[in-house]
């Protein structure tokens, strides 16, 4: 039997080239070896974004088109959304009551929030649980496998500790120990060299159109060194070139290092052939997204937060049986 | 329209003469003036109560019995049961994500909990948001009246503190702030004359037999200055007398303080009379409860919960959309 995996996405914004490399790509493959659960994370997104929380219920319409015109393929794992399964909830309630309010205080990622995220008050009760509704996002599906970045780490090892404590607690093991799938992905800086993020406004979005694909490619960073033409070029602190080594085909990069490095093309050109190569990469997901109408979206989910109730209820019926409810 | 009113009691051991007394009571009469909900609260049960939940589901039982046998009347109020009704966790995390830490840390109770409990570790996650699950519970119902101990006004000074952030943040009202409801009722101290408590073990529940009662109520302590039957008595300082103001009629009452004051009678025989007029109160209430079978208490939480996850679930509709998920 395929082992389990589960992974979400906050509906927090347009999906852009980071999230194709960084992990859609990687959960377009990981469908094969694995049941899949794909998550709509949007009391996730809701904890971050509660004093404007209006774009969450549209985000979350753009990433399911994302999603399957990435190909996420509905017949193949269970796409659903996190608010509509009510279990997730269940499962937090337990996990909150007996995980010990140092295990979250303490976490790095919480202090490092607290001091990084500018520009809302993340000071809440709700924030500070985080890492205990994430530890129920997964154990509610028994999930073995949890696809994530160097950066949650720790939440998985708490994941793990709390599991350890559940099962110490009500003598009997009914959750494995979930672990994290690292997988090497094409790192993608954004259009300014920094991080590519939403909040930077410095990315592609899979959703944008031709037009909007080559006015941000102009404005891309290539080798400051170069100011004339006839200055030879150094491809490898050019972002113009990684964006080429990760879209272009192996002829096309060898072409493109000979031209910069020779000083054969200018900067301007070579941007014009990165944005036909993105906008053709794009042409199919661009496509297919605009086929999913709301409608399409809303009978999907549907679906699939039933799916996942039912894997989620069984889980729930155990576990209040070993806390002692009536039910 | 009456106005609605929420109660509700946490499941961790046998209902006692100071339930019926301190809230049964006044549950009866407040069907007549308010639509009422009483709420089995087996999630705060288990926050307290999670290293050991073994007695939740039995106590449960046994207090949906002692409810229907004081008079509560499932044909008049909606008895119903908190972990069975989701949206209660649902508006919680609403709650949650709106609600400052601080609010939380600086509460008096939450304080005065961690020093006084004793034997049992309540420093975790869920048990400092307790008052944020109060908030959804009685907020869900959009109850406009809570009849709490003075001990609980400042948790009802929050909830309305956090609806006031919810209308501010979403720009609509849609809960009442609800109102505490304290009301005379008659104090009744501990066998041993302290504060009657499940912990001390100094009470009559109201499940005892006659035996059990004669056998409690024999115990109890009298005036400690009247030591040989011919010394007279100060019944104001005689736990038994205040029993017998509770219980007796005004024609026993006078009677009793004449035969004490006078020495009339020794202590022995007062306890007799006392414990046989408690018998013949609870006589009634215990007929009632032990015709309640399990089923039937099954029964009766079913169509319980699904009354009030009707009512519920319309104020999370509304909520949800407020915040902006998709639904």
């Amino acid at each position: 039997m395929k082992k389990r995996l589960l992974s979400g996405m906050r509906p927090t914004g347009p999906l852009h080239l980071g999230h194709l490399f960084g992990a859609l790509e990687n959960w377009v493959k990981l469908q094969e070896e694995y049941d899949c659960l794909f998550m709509v994370a949007d009391w996730h997104a809701l904890m971050s974004e509660y004093e404007h929380p209006e774009g969450i219920k549209k985000n979350t319409y753009e990433m399911i088109r994302d999603w399957v015109a990435c190909g996420i393929d509905p017949k193949k794992s269970v796409i659903f959304q996190q608010s509509e399964v009510s279990q997730h909830l269940e499962l937090a309630m337990v996990l909150s009551i007996i995980t010990p309010l140092g295990w979250l205080e303490r976490l790095p990622t919480y202090k490092e929030q607290l001091r990084e995220i500018k520009g809302r008050d993340i000071t809440t009760y709700g924030f500070l649980g985080y890492p205990v509704l994430q530890a129920a996002d997964i154990l509610v599906y028994k999930a073995h496998k949890v696809p994530v970045g160097e950066d949650q780490k720790s939440h998985l090892e708490l994941t793990r500790e709390i599991v350890r404590k559940f099962h110490f607690l009500y003598k009997k093991e009914i959750f494995p120990e979930p672990e994290t799938l690292l997988t090497k992905v094409p790192r993608l800086l954004g259009l300014d060299n920094r991080k590519m993020s939403k909040s930077y406004d410095n990315y592609i979005a899979l959703s944008d159109s031709p037009d909007e694909i080559r006015a941000k490619v102009v404005k891309m960073i290539t080798d400051p060194k170069r100011i004339k033409l006839a200055d030879k070029g150094h491809p490898d602190v050019c972002n113009v070139f990684s964006y080429c080594k990760v879209f272009a085909d192996n002829e096309k990069i060898t072409e493109v290092h000979k031209y910069c490095t020779g000083a054969l093309k200018g900067c301007t050109e070579c941007k014009k052939d990165l944005a036909d190569i993105i906008i053709e990469r794009l042409k199919d997901i661009r496509a297919k997204r605009t086929n999913l109408k709301d409608l399409d979206v809303d009978k999907l989910l549907k679906d699939g937060n039933k799916k996942a109730a039912e894997i989620a209820g069984e889980t729930i019926s155990k576990v209040k049986e070993l806390v002692g409810l009536h039910k």
